[in-house]
């Protein structure tokens, strides 16, 4: 059997299984956002690894090196936040052509010092290293949650309202933008490409609710909200049910779905590289959550749903409810992946 | 400039002015074999990076899947060993074809998961992705160590005897062997081949001897003796005598050296991935240590010269010194480094 045939995440769980360990210390291994290990009575590492390969995850005709150094960083400190941690280090592994300039190898270094600088995380260590002709890049982030706060995806119960922050599809629609040959697409539609180029990891929004709110599960969605949505619930072993008229959407994203003849629900659901943060906290915080964190953050976090106790469900804007499948991206498969 | 121009070390320096940071809990940051951070009052987490690319660092011609896990978790256990810690968890990052076997895959975790096992090493995390072509790795190991046993390369002192553990130029003989279209030289050369697939990564050696000697600096051999010896002189502020009669290079080594008509002591100056530990200490251990040494690993610690006050030399046989150039593997050059 190959890989292609196999997917991403049946790839995953066999790993699991193969690479299975009882020690104790560790709380959360190869299931979550990020795995966290007891370091002490009250403090949890946690560390997360995320890698990106020239021409299948970015390209260098829209990417420039500092936006690639900022967006490699991102998602990193992305799954940070969301096991409510606190990210301190990062360790940097890259392999770059000989004959790239210097100057976009340091630019690289200087997107991440940024992005890092904003929420005290240095860049402690890493390898450099020839590359032949595709730019990869591996960036670990290390980081720290009190043992009490630890989020995982697994935390979900019955009658939950489901939340999500910010607004969904914009990555998508942004690089759809950068992508098409029509170059004033990109000054028509900044705050989409912005969100594709520079994401916005939310820490400290992910600080706030756990300090302030009993949140139950948490993930950040960086393969689209249906396949965050199914994580969750699959790992909770509990069901939910999504309202589409809930789910925030842009209106430069809904611009950007009109351009292409697409469907702004799709960039919502499947688009992924968000970097929101999605989580469940029990139905009475429904009302004071997203009103006290509009007031802290200016931002939107929005109550797009239900924990229900059978599958994934979509009620969508005329009443029906439909099965919302698990769709996302699947590295392996190329291809949206099969439900699971 | 190209990074070919700047190379690889002048790239790190460059880096390394760049991502500074002033935290007082970052004990030591991008100039030793791993990064150290204090998380407690006696505890500090040691981290490292090591990547590995497909035609690069490695050919599928000769490494088979095992092979290939354990080779890439072994270097980074010998840097979390260099800095007199204890390896804990790893995180492994890869990117992999889509029409890879999936037993393939496997067979990689497999090889890292045997090696880990010796070490009490748990696979916690990582990410798998789609690469085109190359098959690419990047592993992160976490570790520990105690404050006052922290090693670093910078701590040697003038008078130290300079020890070796095991033996030098092995793991370029063996991928001399290896890459030679005759293969029956695969069956003649077992142990530099095996040193080169399997390498042993001397994580107990180094706890033994900074439990039982004033160690002073510590470096794993991974671009070659020379250039090894220059990264502690460098950071030490000190020079070293190194005699060239002492280098232990083993019997297997000479003759695959002979078989290709090359000198023996240019494998163990210049080969590298021999993964054995350099370090320093006191010259009045230099009858204790490699005794006590042998009776506890059957393993050879061999005294091979000493800290001076100036530059790096070499004593050779007839009892003449040159200046010892530092030509070790820079990543961007393609070639020999430039003395430096």
């Amino acid at each position: 059997m190959k890989l292609s045939d196999l997917g991403e995440f049946g790839l995953i769980d066999r790993i699991k299984n193969l690479v299975a360990s009882d020690s104790g210390r560790i709380l959360v291994g190869i299931d979550d956002d990020a795995a966290a290990v007891q370091i002490s009575p009250d403090n949890i590492l946690l560390a997360t690894t995320d890698a990106l390969i020239e021409g299948v995850h970015f390209d260098l005709s829209y990417f420039n090196f500092y936006q690639l150094g900022w967006r490699a960083l991102a998602a990193n400190l992305s799954d940070i936040a969301a096991m409510g941690g606190q990210p301190l280090y990062a360790l940097v592994s890259v392999g770059l052509p000989t004959h790239l300039e210097v100057a976009n190898a340091l630019d690289f270094y200087r997107g991440m010092k940024a992005l890092g600088d904003q929420f005290q995380t240095a860049i402690v260590g890493g390898d450099t290293t020839q590359s032949p002709d595709r730019v990869f890049i591996s960036i670990t982030v290390l980081g720290q949650a009190q043992a009490e706060r630890l989020l995982r995806r697994s935390g979900a119960q019955i009658g939950d309202a489901v939340f999500v922050t910010g607004d969904l599809g914009g990555s998508v629609a942004g690089l759809c933008a950068l992508k098409s040959p029509d170059h004033k697409l990109r000054a028509k539609y900044p705050a989409a490409i912005e969100k594709h180029l520079l994401p916005r990891p939310r820490v400290h929004e992910a600080q706030f609710v756990v300090e302030n709110f009993p949140i139950h599960a948490m993930i950040d969605i960086s393969d689209g909200l249906a396949s965050e949505v199914h994580h969750i619930c699959r790992l909770s072993k509990v069901g939910a049910l999504v309202y589409e008229e809930k789910i925030p959407i842009a209106a430069e994203t809904r611009a950007v779905a009109d351009h292409f003849k697409e469907a702004p629900l799709e960039y919502a659901l499947y688009g992924g590289e968000d970097f929101e943060l999605l989580f469940t906290a029990p139905g009475e915080a429904s009302d004071e959550l997203p009103k006290k964190f509009y007031e802290k953050f200016g931002l939107p976090c929005t109550n797009i749903g239900v924990i229900e106790n059978q599958t994934v469900r979509l009620r969508k804007s005329d009443g029906a409810t439909e099965e919302l499948s698990s769709l996302g991206y699947d590295h392996f498969r190329k291809l949206k992946a099969k439900p699971r």
